[in-house]
């Protein structure tokens, strides 16, 4: 039987509470399928572990991770215990940067049951491809001059190979979706990076001439996620804008709390990575309040990634299922707790 | 008598539309309260002028500028007929840059009668303190190498003195309202330029005690924008993430045809300028179709800056007026024209 090794790191707050609740539904769901078995392995790197050891993971942390076939994250980060920059670039950035998990995918949806924060919202479906490994991200700044003259300098790197390299991604799912891309851009305002980013996408649209492609300016574009975001398919979009827009994609869904993440490397030498948008909402830990529906759609995520779709497909099929009869969180309008919504979707699953 | 005289560039597309429709509207408001006299003069300055003259104001353009008291702008821009970079750099961002306007104040707030985008917001009322002068609009990056290569950089600047000027207004205008200030920063991921203005706006909060302060990345505020903007007062931005926050706010209002903007020079060297947040919407051209909110409430910002406070305020409860009625065009679920809009505001004015 096909094995798959997952490396398993909850982090922090809330992650603890949703990764041990997506791992059991994965297993309910690999259980009810058969053809395929999931380990998982947990690693308790988090912001508790940095006070304990001075880093977020062991030295030899990513030679650990390398082995397996996926890392499956739960939020990290706790800004009471650890500053955000620290927790953030010593586990999930230095993961990414690392394994050159190069893109980020998030999809954003209309769910049937879901009351939505919009008014009247049209049904959207939209999946933004997020340049991942550098532009606004860079290591790259630093200050000069001291007192009232200080000032701080940091530069956004944008590659032609890599911005192409979202790009392609954004038009190969496009084609098996509405064959329309929209590039968000801000050329007019950010006039060196922005405009090559613009010419990129506009040579690379040239090679799918039946495709409706456009550019919006990433303001416009985010108005546009508020009035109208049934005008978008795939989205493509640097590691900033693609930061800003999946959160508002999160919040017309209905919640940061079901929002999943895919952050994908795609030369086959390092394992994907696979995190929900929410943080480790430490306000809520041992409330029951969490949300676990954005920790397994990530799982669905990482299922599709690892070739078993029809797992995935069922997930999905089963979490679109809970929130149509209205087995939710608070978050999202309902009133069960992070058990009664992990128990029903496995209850589904071996139906 | 008290004489203003205001330069007019009505722009591009709908701007041609609303301008003189809110000129008319401030002619109104000063004849009914006198005290004052208003002198517009236009410019024609726009795309239609570059296609003709090869540059978007002449020569001696600011010169001229220079000795109004402020600037009354409509919309500017045409991808059609002139690339945005050149347009908007060409007017729009010149006359901000060498006028150091270097603020930006964009109002967001729910109106009566006007049906948001929102799923039953509640009351908001929020004031966005973007810097204006700098940050990742600077003029600094280029281009490396060829071919596959190749690498776009483009460097974000923060000054200590823009930066703590915009935060220190934030906070003069929020001891006037609510006591809030949230500062819009993205530290985790962009970590030399963000850190330093995390650092002046803590530096600057502890002089504010008795102040609620707070720092939020611009992912996660943008999301809050869409499910709680009334957790908002004043809210201080650099230049990218304002410009993104504000066009947010334009559409949680209901439609980015009602905000307005003032771009404010602080020493008193050049005059300040006025614009709404909306493009000039080529599409809706010469089909009374424009909102003249935008620029109505623009107009409202301007004799407020001018010094004409009650004036502004009576336009201001003109315009909560007409919209509570129904008054509205389409944008904004009515069914007025931009005429018939502009005719009942002025009808009240004389009322
Ligand atoms: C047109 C563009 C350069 C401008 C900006 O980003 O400043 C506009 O979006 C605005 O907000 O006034
Ligand atoms: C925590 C932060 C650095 C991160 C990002 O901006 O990439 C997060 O917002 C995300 O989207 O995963």
């Amino acid at each position: 039987m096909r094995t798959l090794k997952i490396a398993s790191i909850p982090g922090d707050g809330i992650g603890k509470e949703v990764v041990p609740a997506a791992e059991e539904v994965v297993q309910a769901a690999v259980k009810a399928f058969g053809g395929v078995e999931i380990e998982f392995t947990q690693f308790p790197w988090s912001c508790e572990y940095y006070l304990e050891h001075g880093k977020m993971m062991p030295d030899d942390g990513l030679e650990t991770l390398k082995e397996f076939d996926a890392v499956f994250l739960g939020a990290v980060g706790n800004p009471e215990l650890v500053a955000d920059h620290i927790s953030l670039w010593g586990l999930l950035i230095n993961i990414r940067r690392n394994f050159e998990q190069v893109l980020n995918m998030r999809p954003a949806k209309t769910f049937k049951g879901l009351k939505s924060k919009l008014a009247d919202p049209k049904d959207f479906d939209i999946m933004v491809v997020r340049e991942n490994s550098e532009g606004e991200y860079s290591e790259i700044g630093g200050r000069i001059y001291q007192g009232e003259d200080q000032i701080a300098i940091q530069s956004a790197v944008f590659s032609r190979k890599a911005t192409e390299r979202a790009v392609r991604h954004a038009f190969k799912l496009a084609a098996e979706r509405g064959k329309k891309v929209t590039s968000a851009t801000k050329s007019n305002g950010i006039i060196h990076s922005m405009p090559f980013w613009d010419e990129i996408f506009e040579e690379t649209a040239l090679e799918y001439p039946d495709f409706k492609t456009e550019s919006q300016h990433i303001d416009a574009l985010a108005a546009f996620f508020v009035t109208a975001p049934e005008r978008f398919d795939v989205i493509v979009a640097s590691n900033l804008f693609g930061d800003i827009l999946t959160d508002i994609g999160a919040a017309i869904m209905g919640s940061v709390g079901i929002a999943p993440a895919a952050n994908i490397n795609m030369n086959g030498k390092y394992p994907s990575m696979f995190e929900p948008v929410h943080g480790s909402a430490p306000d809520i830990v041992g409330k029951e309040l969490a949300n676990p529906i954005g920790q397994i759609w990530t799982a669905k995520m990482m299922l599709d990634h690892l070739g078993e779709e029809k797992i995935a497909d069922r997930l999905l099929e089963v979490i679109e299922g809970v929130i149509a009869d209205g087995i939710m969180t608070r978050d999202i309008g309902g009133t069960s707790t992070t058990t009664e919504v992990k128990d029903e979707i496995i209850r589904r699953l071996q139906a």
